[in-house]
Order: C-alpha cells, then sequence, then structure tokens
C-alpha cells in the first residue's frame, strides 16, 4: 500500500464559525469573522476576551448608540458564557500589541453577537479554580477540561496515540483488533472485577489485560496484532491506581526479544511530541541483576549517577564486628553509596532523616566506618550491611537523598530529559512471599524461559531467567512484555509443575498451543503513565478526562452508587450487608 | 498541522522472515528467503504448501540423498504445523504455472527448514471445518479466524477504523478522548450490566454508551470529540446481539444537524474500503413519516422499489364493508405493495406464506379488491386496511416478499449495492407501551426539540419532532444521533414535567449545562454491523475476532463461569438460587 496524503487540519469544517481563538493574525486583518467561545474576560462594557480551546481573541465592544443593543448584551454576560462573535479583524492600535499572546497583534471589533448560553454563578471564582482541592475539581470536571493544562494534555494524547497507530497500523502491517472485556476469572486474578451474568451463581471478569486473547490471535494466524486496550485492575483504594486504564497492547508472531525491543524503539521515536525534543534509540539496556546492584530497584533512574558501590572487599579486613558479622551470611556483602557534596546540601534535617529512614529500612550506618571509605571533603556515605535483599534498600534512600538535594537546589535530574531503560533477565520464577518454599511467575505463567536456561526449567527452576523485558523511563516502569510459552507441553509443566495450578482453567489456551501456534511474543505500555511523564504530570488522573478518586470514586456522576434489590434480582445475587451496617439499619 | 507522508507498509519487519507467503513473484526468482507459516497441504514428500495471513507458497522438498534429513522433516509435518523454511525462488516448470494464485509463477526450493510447533491432530477435518456447527467453530475460535473469510474481515475493519481516525483526528481536528466504563446506572438502563464495588451495596454500571461522558467533554471545551467505544447491553439472549459491541463515537459544538450529516458522509467516503466501489454523497433524506408511510418502518431498505401505496382515496367509494369500515377510523387507511411479476416468481407455497403472514399482521387481504387495483399481468397486490399502525405492518410484508422474490431466481437488489439514508424529523416522544398516557422519549431524554417545534413542546408534547437523526444502510440502522439539548432549563422540563422522571440522577448533566455548556450534537455508528454490511457478512459475529454466542457465553474460553464465595467477599454480595437449584442442591 502506497500512497501521498497531505495532511491539513481543518477545525471549521462542518459549523458556521470561520475562525478558532487562537487563529487570527495580523493577515487576516480586514476579514469578517465568526467566532465561537466562552467570556474569560470582560472589561467595563469596552472589550472582552473570548476563549475556545485554541486560545484567546480579543472583542471590541462597539459604544455607538447603533450598536448599543450588542453593548447591553455583551457587557452583561456573566463569565464563562458561551457566546458567538460576527466582527472584522482590525489591528490593535499602535503599542497596545500583546506580545506574549499569539493573537496579541489583532482584535476583533463586534458587529453583532448571540449569547448562546449563559453561565451561572459558579461555584467558585473560576481563576482560583486551579488552587482548589483535586476533589472539587474532579467534582467539576467538565470545568477543569477548559484549562490549558488539561487541553493540552488530552490533546498531546490524542496526537501521540494517533501517531502510534500510524506506525503499527501503515508501517509495519499491525492489525488492531478489539477483544473481549467480558471474560472469565484468570487463575489468581483477585484483582479482577466482576460482573454477574443472568446465569445464576456465573459471572463474567474484566480482565486485567487482553494477554490470553492476544496469544490466540498469534495462533490465529493474525500474524501482529495491536490495539489500545482498556484494562480492569480491583486494587481498592491505592494512590495514582485507576480501576480502569489504558494500555498499548502489541502482539508478533515470529518474532525474538531483540525484534520487540526495536519495535518499541521504533514506536516511541516515531510517534515523540516534537515539542519534547527527540529520543535517542536503541535504548540501553541493564539485567535485572545489574538494577538491582547497582541501583537496589528492577526500575532504575538513570538521569543521575549515585550508584550502589560494593565495598565488602574494602571492608573485609577493617575488624568491624558488624562488617564481619554481614559477610559472613551466604550472600552478605557492604554497599554504599555517595553523596557528592552532600554536606553542602544536605541540612542536619534531612540527615536526621535519611538516617531514620537508613534505620527503618536496614541496619544503621556507622560513623566511624567512613574513615574506611575514599569520600570527598563534604560527601555523605551512605551504607548497608547484610544479605542481598536489605543492601537493596539502598535503592530507595537513593531517590530519597536525590529528591532532598533538589529540594535544596541542587539540579540533579533534567526536567525534560527522557532516559529510557530496557531491565532484561528477570527471573522468570519468584518464591512466594507467604511461603518461600513455593514458586510464582515473576510475571505471569505464560512468559518463556530465556533460551539458555531452557534446560534447568526441569531441575532447577529457580535459576531460571526469563525473556521479560521491561521497559522503564525515568524510573517509572512504562512497558513490560515477554516472549510467551508455545509449547503446550512446556506450557502444561509451568503450571502443574513448577506453580503447582491447576491447569484445567486454561485448558483452552493449552489446546490452542498444540494447534498450531506460531512462537510469538509481545508487550504492552502504560499509556497513562508514559503521557504523565511526558507532559510531567503529577499524577496519571492528569491525562484521564475523567478519573477516579483513588478511592475508585467518581466524584462528579458519584459513581459507584446503590442499586435497588429489583435491578439485582435477573442477576441472582443480593448485597451481604457487613454486620454493623445491618445493626445500624435496625435502629 | 502540514506533513507529506509515503506510506509503505512492512510486514517483514523486525522478524528474520524475509517475505509473507503472499508476497513471492517472477521477480524474486533467484532469491534466497525465509518463510514462516502453517502446511496448508503435502504431497508425497514432493512438496508442501505453506500458508499465511498473505497467502500461499508451494514449497519443492529437495529429493536428494544429502537432504534427505529434511525430506524426512518436511513429509512428516502434520497439516497446520508451524514451519520455517529457508531456500531459493524458483520459476515453476513451463506448463505448472497456477494463473489462480498470485503466487503461482514460482515456487520456492527448500534449503533448510525447522518445525517450530508441530501440530496435534484436529478434532476435525481442517477442510471440513467451515461447513461445521457455528458452536464448535467458536469453541476453536483460533482455528477459524485462520480462514481467508475471518482474516479479511477483521483486516478490513483495522483498515477502515484507521481510516475513519485519520479523517477525523488529522483532517478535521477531532479529539480521541478514552471515557470511563464504570459509571453508574442511568435512569431506566434496565440493560446495563452491573459491577459490584469493594463498597457495600453500591456497584457500577456499564454504559450503554458515553452519551454523558461526551456531552460533558463539549462542556469542557473539547470542541471535537470521537472514541472508538465499547458499549455494553444486556439483552439476555438475542441473536445477532452481542453484550459488547463498539461504536464510532463523534460528538461536536456549534455544530447543526446538516454539520453532522455531513461530516458523517465524509467519513464514510473517506474510510470506504476502495475494492467496494464508491459511495455519493450527500446520502438522501427522508422524514420519518414518509419512511412509515411508504416502506413501513423507520430504517427503509431503498435498494428496490415497492413502495407502499395509499389507496384509500381509489377505494373509497367501492362500497366494501371493511373498506369503509377502516376508513372510518381517525387515522384508517387502504394501503398495498403491488409485487411485479408476483405470479410468476411466487410459487403457490410463497403465496400461501404471504397470506399467512399478512393474516398474523392485520386484516386479511381479499381477493375481490384486486379489481379495484390498477394492475398488471400477473403482479401480486398486498393491501393492509386499518389504523396507519396497522398499515405499516406491510414493510415487514415488503422485505418478506423481496426474500422470496430473491430465492425464486429475480435479482431484486444488488448485493454489491450500498444504500445509504438519513431518516429525519422523529417524534421527540413516543406514548409507552405499557401505558399510552405516558411519554417516554423516542431515543434519549437529551435530544433536542426540532426549532420549529420547541414552543410545542410546552403546549403538546406528542407533536414535538426532535433533531434527531438516524443514519440507514440498505435496511439496516448503522447510525443514529442528535443535537442535544443545551439549556438547563429545557432539559429540566423535558425530565421533570414530560418524562415524569427523577432529575436528580442527572443533577450533575444539569449543573454542566448551566455552567458554559456550548450546543452541541453528534452521532454514534455502530461498527459491527457497518462493517458486517461491506463485507456482506450473515452475522455480526463474522467481523468480532471473540464474539459471544447469542446466549452471551464465550464457548472457547467458557465464560461467564462460576466463582467461590471467597471471591465474592469483598464485594459484599451472595448468589440468590433459584428455588429449584436450591431444591437440587439439597438432594
Amino acid at each position: 500500500m502506497v500512497s501521498f496524503r497531505l495532511i491539513l487540519t481543518n477545525f471549521n469544517s462542518f459549523v458556521t464559525r470561520t475562525n478558532t481563538c487562537g487563529e487570527l493574525r495580523s493577515a487576516h486583518v480586514g476579514q469578517k469573522v465568526t467566532l465561537y467561545g466562552w467570556v474569560q474576560y470582560q472589561r467595563q462594557g469596552l472589550f472582552l476576551v473570548l476563549r475556545d480551546f485554541q486560545g484567546l481573541t480579543q472583542v471590541i465592544i462597539p459604544q455607538d448608540e447603533a450598536h448599543s443593543h450588542l453593548k447591553e448584551l455583551l457587557s452583561s454576560a456573566p463569565l464563562e458564557s458561551v457566546v458567538r462573535v460576527t466582527g472584522t479583524v482590525s489591528p490593535r492600535p499602535l503599542g497596545q500589541e500583546n506580545p506574549k499572546m499569539p493573537t496579541g497583534d489583532i482584535e476583533v471589533k463586534a458587529e453583532t453577537a448571540e449569547i448562546l448560553n449563559s453561565c451561572k454563578k459558579l461555584p467558585f471564582e473560576i481563576k482560583d479554580f486551579i488552587k482548589k482541592s483535586e476533589a472539587l475539581r474532579m467534582q467539576y470536571r467538565y470545568l477543569d477540561l477548559r484549562s490549558p493544562r488539561l487541553q493540552s494534555a488530552l490533546r498531546l494524547r490524542s496526537r501521540l496515540v494517533m501517531s502510534m497507530r500510524q506506525y503499527l497500523c501503515n508501517l509495519h502491517g499491525f492489525v488492531d483488533v478489539e477483544t473481549p472485556t467480558l471474560f472469565k476469572r484468570t487463575p489468581g486474578g483477585a484483582k479482577e472485577f466482576l460482573v454477574p451474568s443472568r446465569e445464576p451463581g456465573k459471572f463474567y471478569s474484566l480482565p486485567q489485560s487482553p494477554q490470553q486473547f492476544k496469544q490466540l490471535l498469534m495462533v490465529g494466524g493474525l500474524d501482529r496484532y495491536f490495539q489500545v486496550a482498556r484494562c480492569y485492575r480491583d486494587e481498592g483504594s491505592r494512590p495514582d491506581r485507576q480501576p480502569e486504564f489504558t494500555q498499548i497492547d502489541i502482539e508478533m508472531s515470529f518474532v525474538d526479544q531483540a525484534g520487540i525491543q526495536r519495535l518499541v524503539e521504533g514506536l516511541l521515536q516515531h510517534s515523540w511530541p516534537e515539542e519534547r525534543g527527540s529520543i535517542m534509540t536503541p535504548f540501553p539496556s541493564m539485567t535485572y541483576e545489574e538494577a538491582l546492584a547497582e541501583y537496589g530497584t528492577d526500575k532504575p533512574d538513570t538521569r543521575f549517577g549515585m550508584k550502589i558501590v560494593d565495598i565488602s572487599d574494602v571492608l573485609r579486613g577493617s575488624g568491624v564486628h558488624f562488617v564481619q558479622n554481614a559477610l559472613s551470611y551466604p550472600h552478605g556483602s557492604i554497599r554504599a553509596i555517595c553523596i557528592p557534596q552532600g554536606v553542602k546540601y544536605l541540612t542536619n534535617k534531612d540527615l536526621e532523616s535519611l538516617k531514620e529512614s537508613a534505620k527503618s529500612e536496614f541496619n544503621q550506618v556507622r560513623q566511624k566506618l567512613s574513615l574506611a571509605l575514599n569520600m570527598q571533603e563534604d560527601d555523605v556515605v551512605l551504607l548497608a550491611a547484610g544479605e542481598h535483599k536489605q543492601c537493596c534498600a539502598l535503592g530507595a534512600l537513593r531517590l530519597l537523598s536525590a529528591n532532598l538535594l533538589e529540594a535544596a537546589g541542587l539540579a540533579l535530574r533534567d526536567p525534560t530529559a527522557f532516559h529510557f531503560l530496557w531491565v532484561v533477565d528477570f527471573p522468570l520464577f519468584l518464591p512466594k512471599a507467604e511461603n518461600p518454599t513455593e514458586l510464582e511467575s515473576a510475571h505471569h505463567p505464560f512468559t518463556a524461559p530465556h533460551p539458555s536456561d531452557a534446560s534447568l526449567l526441569y531441575s532447577d527452576p529457580t535459576k531460571v531467567r526469563s525473556q521479560h523485558y521491561d521497559l522503564v523511563l525515568n524510573g517509572n516502569e512504562v512497558g513490560g512484555g515477554s516472549i510467551r510459552i508455545h509449547n503446550a507441553e512446556q506450557q502444561r509443566f509451568v503450571l502443574e509443575k513448577v506453580l503447582k495450578e491447576d491447569s484445567e482453567v486454561l485448558s483452552h489456551l493449552i489446546e490452542a498451543l498444540e494447534l498450531g501456534a506460531p512462537p510469538h511474543g509481545g508487550i504492552a505500555l502504560g499509556l497513562d503513565r508514559l503521557i504523565s511523564l511526558i507532559v510531567d504530570a503529577p499524577s496519571i488522573r492528569d491525562v484521564i478526562a475523567f478519573p477516579k478518586s483513588f478511592r475508585g470514586r467518581d466524584l462528579m456522576g458519584n459513581a459507584p452508587d446503590y442499586v435497588t434489590p429489583e435491578e439485582l434480582e435477573p442477576y441472582h445475587i443480593q448485597v451481604s450487608w457487613p454486620l454493623e451496617e445491618k445493626e445500624a439499619k435496625k435502629n
């Protein structure tokens, strides 16, 4: 498919406006225009500022007798009223141009106008709205949506996703396939919302991702699939999580790990917003083990140094008791991070706070040990001794220190920098937290073992690395994927023998692997998080049109809400009121 | 935004295959290629046919001793196994070219190969699969997905939606905004699935459409919104309905009915698949009243004539008792459709069946009345007498007759023709079926009255036409929309005074209308139905990757399914087993 296309966006098609409020320039002087917008500002019946999604235009209200009706109309329109204005574009009087305003060279002399919808008194001053509590802003989300902040975030999101689609669909032959969201509970899917059906006792489940479906599409020969997929996760109340979220979901046949990585790098490079600079590819890569050792986390923020250093060998001969003790453990070590110029930038209070954190995270730092380290004047060294896992706690201290340094004025992380990083070679299985003698999948049970470790699967599964890869951006996980198991026997072995799960619930998937499943793999990018990082928003709620509160509530429409017993009847369910509420109802 | 772009799809990026199985031509002769695909056919160890999503390629198995291992490998691979083949493209021997096969001029002489996944014995012969029951094909949906029929439907769907997005987003400045699917029950939303929340007694609801959200986006100044929106409707068991379906959801500010219509015409023209010819715009338009009078339905199939004719005046003087009787009713009339050459094409059995239908639909046709009509030799006339509504039943007979004529071999409707039609001027309210003295919205309570009828709203709401419009394609409703009420007072009047509904549940929307809501309107196109008509599929299940059965079940994964009482606990619900099941459990 080859075609040339000229893309020219027309915001004024199908409507009677001639221009948006952000469009007029000196070149338009003399033109008769019709604008539609909201009254942003009005001054003494002399002029008003009209606003729409694209910008602001100053409208001059005529003062002559013949236009007294027009003057009356425009002067009395409350702020945020919706108005149509027809008039002529004129240059602003000399000296009154506003260079900060894209339309600041012109003004529109109103000739006719209409109040399309008068705005009632707002529950607060609109200019103070941004300072109000997030709860109030979510209740009046439609007012917040008018802000340049949300307008630009949602528009950037739309453009970026469009560009991703063009890359995947037009350039690389991916097929956009919609998969069901009414499915059934997956094993261990404790975080899946349930949807009662009309069959007594039977429930659909809202899946956490289209994982099974995308693999089945590969078995179905679709070859290359993508979907901007709505996913659901019921985590109760958790800050900055949403019960429904969106992922760019991708799956390919006949691909390896490097293939998916190159695809994603190309995808992000292609769709990256021009105004955010450009990103370099290929992205650097780091093993899970390296990430933990050097950054104490599997999602390192590589925008700054202060890496964790293993100083076990330096201290081994020191004779300090707790060092010897720590090193006597099987995986014992002493590790440190050095905060350059820490003394200069960290106040005593900061250092106290670091010590407090250090105390709560692992064995306490000892003053006297600083002697054993090659420290520069004014450096602060944080040190951890103990087992591998405890040393990793330095990762959290590293981030805390970075925050403290930045709060003190040190420019540590470039806010305009985007550091992508692949983290690879994750373990395939991890010991269960509640019972370390049992294993669970580090990601999900469909992840394929690393080719070099395939035989270990049968002898020592704890040692098997996986073909899972995470994409990390500035210390945030923005994507994760893997090459999948395509062999039915291997899949059955993992489920039954390693994970000790009932493979029956996944029998349709295992059967599919038996009936001509191609090797395949894929990835899912967390769109909400990605966009929030690109626009530098503090929360994913700032890049979602109608987010839920952290308790999972829609504060505008008041969801979830009570329903009547009659409405529950077709679904054969009833509410089990908790005891205290039952009691309360009685009284 | 202006840019030139060359679109060139590469299906072989990021993988080691050099070509798809549908790609090789004479121009490739001599090239060394690597193909991946499924074994479609294998003959006596001499050659095999490899298949992928793009087509078929003939692979020649070498017969010399040096390649005996390769021969053994390829000869023994079961059908539908997944195979990699590397070899050289050669011209087929003279006379053995296959002009019906796009790759029929060449073959690939295999040099190395690998069985990537051997296929177990299929539960049926794959070539007979298409003839199997739909239930079996849905159980093994991933096998059915390999068929050219489903591959091409899903790929056309993806391409068409992509093209729609480009039209809306790139050419006309629409913003793709995702709206929540976990919301709250809308008044009268009896067909909404419920999702229990962790708050006792409180439920989310899966909305039937993003109606409220898209209106709120307009209030939020988004100006132009679209979304390929997942919608949910719980209708229990209904053939050719799906509990989740997709609509192209559109809303614009400052637009009128004609604006939306031109937009949609442009959208369909832009995205129409080349291979289905072109469509002419603007689409013809018909009022609701005309549609009912001439076609007996609000979604007329205008691909053929046989319109309903009012013959009241012709028969008024006939003196026949039942004619006089019918005409004595307030809206009484006599109407007829004439089936040209009906006698020739309709068998006695057909005529009997028509008579039977006629009998069940309304007063019986009387033989003697044919005299009063200007019939041609061999025509069949179907006649209805009675009130307006009864006469409309002729619409169903018209379609039944068309089916009978076509079954008899008459080419009545061109299967390649696409007749779009706007149906406009619907009534705003209709009497409730269960209590005709009360009114309900013909579409939804946010529909604006026709400007000419606005004052009637307060005096005689039954007479008010609406600004609703339906888009009909070949007799199927494929879209519907309206200009919405943007005035809070009018919205409150409609809800409280006309519909006698509690406006409290919609208080957030009414408040939004008070706080600067622009005039706005939109439309939703039923994507599944539209695609099924374009690809001439008998059911929307044929254009959905993983459809549910007509009972709403996923036959592959077995959803919905039972869950344990423990899984219900966090949601404070329990199953109310119907009595008979409770009894059965006891015994």
